[in-house]
């Protein structure tokens, strides 16, 4: 497993590009799937979807319709893309980001085209976001994955659908929709993180097991990237909000506003989340401190109740000659001696307990009911 | 009771529409409790109170008056919120946020309303709030809560009262009188849980029981959930002031400032909590530890005290046979062999409890008065 | 003691106003002192200073020089402070404030007067501040004070002086003086507080008693009281320095800015022991786990060292018979049997104690000096 | 290898101008290798490449071309860098900081050109970067290098084909392409610190040995040299970006936004580094301590058995007189007196272990699977 | 030393003025130097140094020469300063706050003059500065240092230089000298410390010597107040950058944002240092745990070894007698008795041996070398 994470990283810094080479060289990924493309052209009052063979039928399509949109699945054909950033006039850079799949969230905005990157989660699987890529401009939108995804699948049925809002509007409208279709898929993956966090908070006060800290861990991790992929979401979408490019219509102005909304939410859970973690492992490092130091303890009295006994018992067992001396050690020889000497350790043995039991240091010894976190909660007053 | 907790959230992240629903798809919650509406229409001169069984009512009120305020307890019934969305022109979107109760606190501008959302918080049972949705317009004040509650009360009770202020201003200034409660209702939490805190410091520092840990961690969430209530609204109702929507008056300005400088307050007594609550960690771990210590420490120095003496009596326990040389042993054949034996195993232990006495490792084992946490507030020079 | 916190605590949030009161009710403080009334009327020419009895009194004096200064002390008699707010027309969610005594710091504009928050530190007994409340308009300057204090003495001098600049200059000027004096008497509290931390700090180093934590939290709770008072008016004045309100003249502006040189001044000093006090605590805990672990490795030096002694003593307790074999413990009937076994233990002895000498072990034994925290500071090259 | 940071270390201060001297003195540090300088000069027609022995060939090819590129490796020559000021009109100021070469990463302009210092990461060697500058005009580049390296040479090679893009663009371009390969550079080495990283993580969680503080101490210097080289050039180009100066034209300006999107992007890995060194080192104690805590349990587990079993063999190594009593240890006369004994031991010993294996003591000795930071990822419910 | 520093400390607070004087009141330091004036004027022609024995030589130098630098040590004579106020027209508040010596670092515009206060770094003795403080006007330059100090002498002679830049220029070029020569000297005390945290690491490394908290907590302390000296005045020179004061012309902005880039630079390294400090702590506590667990694991393996091999003594010096029963103790009486238990004796403490040298105990056993914090840095694949 460790292996897979070399891997996700080892891609996150893969430049394929050779160092110094003149920007917008485009190569692709080794592992990169091979490109299918698929597009949607409608409009209020017509709907065309096909699948693409041969980019000339994009061409065809291309302003014949208010809205054409293309869809790219695999990033494995490098001529495919340098052939629609032709067609639709992208700039270099930007179809340079869209195969270097570590890209940061971002909305750049260039004179003919806006284009933004977002991180798409597949709750089914791992984690970690994969790159989507998108172009909107005038009367088109473009999207890049890098695996076939059903996220998009209800917003195709609800182009299909005649008189549906998407089909009314443009591309700014269709581009709402599909960054809300991501977004929304932030919502699952957030509630399994939260359980997870439940549990090993449960977990932590009621056993604590040794393999905590790696879970802790891994959950930082794991919280870490959902943050690195949402936070510049955030701010790329509310700078599309403040100074809005010509092809975001000022209508859609409300929508992005509600993506936005979303976006603050969910950040908002992973800052809660990371705070949570974050005190976890406080919450483990004092339970298991204090479940080793009970342990310490019970066997050190254990043993500071025997070790009294053992030098009574050492004391009988020296070999002082009575017989030179009526001094040396009578005890041996009196009627009621070994009584005398085992009382005597019964006896010390007790005063010591008594002596631990009234300083409070037996209270360990009893299992109690273990603190409940939850049960912690009700106001002492109620 | 940890159930309870999972299902809070849960619920904060259920959203019921289905991924990829067109937005503003509005679907009630199942456990929704079902919607009862209550107007109240007023201007100077006059009042009208009803219990709305059929919202024509409410179309009937309407322009009639100054100010109308619909009053909506219970989210369960989807169409009556959609009816009264088409009568007052609510933004689908914004209706889309009343339903999913997760939103957090807000004020967002549409062109013919304001939409704002707080979090009640009630105290009589938890401490984490149900969201309160709160639309206002040119002559009309719209309130969505998800359960009954009284805090609303005394604001009907002035408005039946002739010559109050809230009679004579608009609805801009109910929204403030509105708000206000809400925000006054958190004064009597932070106090309960400030009693929280003191009372478990005065805990640790006494008696330091183990469930302090889980207590804290509560403490945190709490305060946690209360920073995320109040915070936004701080920043929303901060917005309303520096750039008011035309549904607030310039009047009504000065209210809103109001306001604002009680979130400035709580907000500070939060951030004040949430201090005093992370160092009573540190100061539950110094504790427990200091605690360990002396325990470990009185433990060790009765062993160290009976091992030598054990030792000494180990000695005369062998078995040189002083038959065989006068040199093995000659200690067990004098005469005061036994008592000079017991006296050096006297001298020893004296010995040894001086030595440690002298380096002060004896202090901890006299239960002197416990340290008082206030009491230690004197300045040294006092 | 902590009933004496807990009081200031709840004063902290007490809302006298019942909730959903109309917003500016006066209620007074049960435990607010009865008020006394002063004035001081003046101009270049003029000083008339009166006892008020009667609000009439102030009414005569108003208007009629430069400038009238009326000083409050103590809040009990609302329907004079509500008299007071109708004669110099303050608003009443201001009036409010003056008599809620839980204000942060702060300076609210109104139409027709600046109204002031800020906390008045008493030296003489606890550190909390205590609210001063200061209206200013174009010819007046209203104080209020919970209790009657000395700081502002020395300006009422200055005021009876002829030619002093007090008395040449306007309402802007008394106010800055006021504030001045105000701002002063945190200096001798941050002293006192600064000598605190340092004893501390020796305290830590040299002996490291068992009520360190306590007192640090206390003294975190005070710097953090004395941070809330001091920054929120830090911003306040630089609030009136950017964007000065008609009631400052252009010619107040400098001596304003030494009083936010004064704060600011003040709220590094509070940041920098916050800084220090937070590092003590850690300073702390590595001085008592350095001088725990001494303790423990002193007595388990001990009983390492007789624990294989009395293993030898042990092995020559044995009973194994002589008689029937030459080879059970011919050392037992050696010449040189037991002077061989002592040495035999010594030998042990020595030769552990050499061990751990050598791995330096021994070194904690030696009570050498105590290490200087200021001696540590000569740089090594010196 | 100390011996190598703290020369690093004093380069880092060596201010060579005596202190007190005018400023723009220039004065070359002891160590600085021999100056070379290359030019290329070049136009979208023609490119000239020279190797430079005079300066006043650089004077030659000034003005003849759209663009000088003028390179020059090594500070040694003092003289030299003078008269290359002397020529393109550089500022003293901006020379004195070429010679001294621990400045921050910068964008300076002047009047007359720009003047960039960026770090130089030699991903062959050490991590720590050299100062690399840059000055750029109407229609020259200047740079300065610390020692000869190949990163430039791509962007040579690239110069002297016909119809390249540098080729065709001014100054600025060439700017942006150097800049590009020195932020590339960094890719590589946070590729290998990520993967040292990930190989600690691995360590720290399977053997936490005894070098793993030093090792993330080694880690955060690294990090932060990184760090310290990275900020504030992208403060610096994010400062040319948002107001640019004459010498950058428009059209380069989306270039040189896309090596603002590589400088976040490799700012936003280091601080991801840095907070996963971090909670490292909070693992790493967390696992040391769990360690010792397994090594101390067994150990006083396995004390705590014997002791009472030594005391009952103590117990009847006494030498109460049976001659003298009945009562006097009749067990050592038992014909079964021996075996009952042994049995007694046997029994005890058996007891603690089952009642240690009860609480959950005994776990630790069984050497379990290591837990697998990764595998812990798995969500439970899969 | 310790009161060495609490005389700083109380410095830094005694604020000599009595609290409630009128603003502006000069009362010197009881210990302040007496004051001596030194006095140069000059022009690109000529130049005149005096030393001032009556202030009415200041008076007549006044307005003849371009530039007149009057330097003040000690400020012990109010009345002088007086006095020169009045001849330069200088504010009281600021002349208060050249008394005043525990000002923050800052740049107070006043119509007339522009007032600079700084931090002079002596190196020779203690970190902590001295405060610097300068006026400078149209024609004129105020410096008041506390006491005698060599940094302005090269200044001096560069003035007494005929061509050299700074008799070419007006006041605002000596400004930036004279401030340029007070930061110069903060790099070598920078080198200092950077080099006693180097050796502080070296040593936490190889022996965690106990006076380390202390030496931490002190550096601590030293860079605390260089950075309360660098921050403000950084923030008050990038101040006078961006909207200049009258009295520095256009031309010598270039050169005080010199003064700012060096600034920038030491508080960058002040930033690190304090970072690196911070987590010396960190290293230290981890260093001296692993030590102490070292210590405590050889004392207890050596006692867990031991106590089985007593044991096994302990039953053979058991009384059972043989006597009474074949049962009893028979291997005290075989032939190989004795023999045979010193065999299982040596049995018993090979195998734990084994036993604990398996599991990796014993390892800490062998000084092995020391973990080198550089040598760490080596890549793995190196």
């Amino acid at each position: 497993m460790s292996k897979h994470r070399k891997r996700k990283r080892g891609k996150r810094f893969k430049r394929r590009v050779p160092a110094g080479a003149p920007p917008g060289t485009l190569v692709s990924a080794p592992d990169a799937s091979p490109s299918t493309v698929r597009a949607v052209a409608y409009g209020p009052e017509q709907v065309v979807e096909k699948q693409i063979a041969d980019l000339a039928q994009v061409l065809e399509l291309k302003g014949k319709h208010p809205v054409l949109w293309v869809d790219v699945v695999g990033l494995g054909d490098v001529k495919l893309l340098e052939r629609l950033g032709e067609i639709f006039g992208l700039h270099r850079l930007a179809l340079e980001d869209v195969i270097n799949t570590h890209q940061r969230p971002k909305a750049e905005e260039y004179p003919e085209h806006l284009f933004i990157v977002a991180r798409e989660v597949l709750a089914r699987e791992s984690i970690l976001a994969e790159q989507f890529s998108l172009f909107v401009g005038r009367d088109f939108v473009l999207t890049f994955q890098e695996h076939q995804d059903d996220a998009l699948n209800p917003i195709r049925e609800r182009l299909r659908q005649g008189g549906s809002l998407v089909r009314r509007l443009g591309p700014d409208y269709l581009t709402y929709s599909i960054l809300d279709a991501l977004i929304d898929a932030y919502f699952p993956v957030l509630e399994m993180l939260g359980e997870q966090i439940e549990n090993l908070e449960i977990e932590v006060v009621e056993k604590s097991p040794p393999d905590v800290p790696a879970h802790i861990q891994h959950l930082k991790h794991e919280l870490l990237s959902l943050r690195r992929a949402v936070w510049p979401l955030r701010e790329a979408v509310n700078k599309l909000i403040r100074d809005p490019h010509p092809a975001i219509g000022t209508e859609a102005r409300l929508y992005f506003r509600d993506c936005y909304d979303h976006l603050v939410q969910i950040a908002d859970f992973i800052e809660t989340d990371r705070d949570q973690v974050g005190s976890l492992m406080e919450l483990y490092l004092s339970a298991v401190s204090q479940r080793m130091n009970e342990v310490m303890k019970v066997l050190t009295i254990i043993s500071t109740i025997f070790i009294p006994l053992s030098f009574i018992a050492g004391v009988y067992g020296m070999n002082f000659s009575h017989d030179d001396s009526p001094l040396n050690m009578p005890e041996l020889y009196w009627y009621w001696g070994y009584p005398f000497a085992l009382l005597l350790m019964f006896g010390v043995a007790a005063a010591m307990l008594y002596f631990f039991w009234r300083r409070g240091w037996l209270i360990a010894l009893k299992p109690g009911p273990r603190p409940d976190p939850n049960g912690a909660a009700d106001p002492p007053g109620a």
